[in-house]
């Protein structure tokens, strides 16, 4: 089954192809350049399904969207649905988490703690012999906030995210490692789980 | 009897000045330029104690704290403590607003509903005839956010802030409505109803 992930960042397409495809033989996961809605949700559920509804319509196959983010609790679970445009017009990664550092500046390190959290929304056309579906999974990777950024893998917040059982942060680990342990692996897997069952 | 208020925030001495001494013949609030603590607490009323205390104890004098905030449903309470910092290292009111605005620029005029807050601590030294008491208070007002800054009275977040019953923003009202109807007017009243009560 081929599924189309709505998203113009091909590092989520090699993320999602490279972990589905390993768990479900015969899955595949394609890029998608298709219109982008806008992300009017207020929810990493809501986001999801509107862009993988917009997708599936588009191209009438199978369809992925993530919604992804950053929950630090003592920002009550911001930058949340917000952490790609948190530093605002012409946000970038860079800007993003140095905002967010500055923002927690005087925040002490017992309450530094955050999570990655990813939706996954999967929407499925209706074909010959079975209606549409949807439906979607989550996953969550505990950890906390360091105080300055550090590592050059990864991408968005990986640079000041120390994962749970770690001492260093998610753009340290190597890019298989992070594959194995990140809010999206753990979703995808999940996914995975829901499909094979099916 | 006279209050030192923790801030070095002329604007805000005048507003407690105003209303506490209007509400409470005898009560005067004096400003305050000792040291100012690092606000490390992770809610309105830990950092307004913590400035309170600091106060209460450089100058021997019942001593007045409030932290406020801009608390926003859709950012789950935030900025909330981070108001005055929400835009990081050299933060501004007018950098503060327009960071906010860009991060909501895709949020629905349903879902722009925020509160002003206000939290008053109270710090009371011990004297020959009383112990020492502590106790706090706040003030809510409601409203929404704006598409665009208007107005130029206030400060903060007043001109991107529609209260409640209006459709212009805080920063458009006379500073005698305002002083009648903000976050810190309805804590100071409900401080002076608490003196009152003593």
């Amino acid at each position: 089954m081929r599924f189309v992930l709505a998203t113009h960042n091909t590092h989520k397409v090699a993320e999602f192809d490279q972990i589905l495809a390993s768990a479900l033989p015969g899955v595949s996961v394609l890029g998608y350049d298709g219109p982008e809605p806008v992300e009017s949700g207020v929810s990493f559920v809501e986001n999801a399904f509107i862009k993988a509804r917009v997708a599936a319509e588009h191209t009438g196959l199978p369809s992925l969207a993530d919604d992804s983010g950053l929950c630090v609790n003592v920002l009550s679970g911001m930058p949340g649905i917000f952490s790609s445009r948190w530093s605002g017009e012409g946000a970038t990664d860079s800007r993003n988490v140095e905002l967010l550092l500055a923002q927690l500046a005087d925040v002490p390190d017992e309450y530094r703690a955050a999570q990655f959290r990813c939706v996954i929304a999967v929407v499925i056309p209706a074909t010959a012999s079975s209606p549409a579906r949807e439906l979607s999974v989550e996953g969550v990777w505990p950890g906390h906030i360091a105080r300055a950024p550090e590592g050059t893998n990864g991408f968005g917040y990986d640079p000041i995210f120390v994962p749970e059982g770690f001492d260093v942060s998610a753009a340290s680990l190597n890019p298989e490692e992070k594959n194995d342990l990140s809010h999206r692996a753990r979703a995808i897997r999940e996914l995975a789980k829901v499909l094979a069952d099916d």
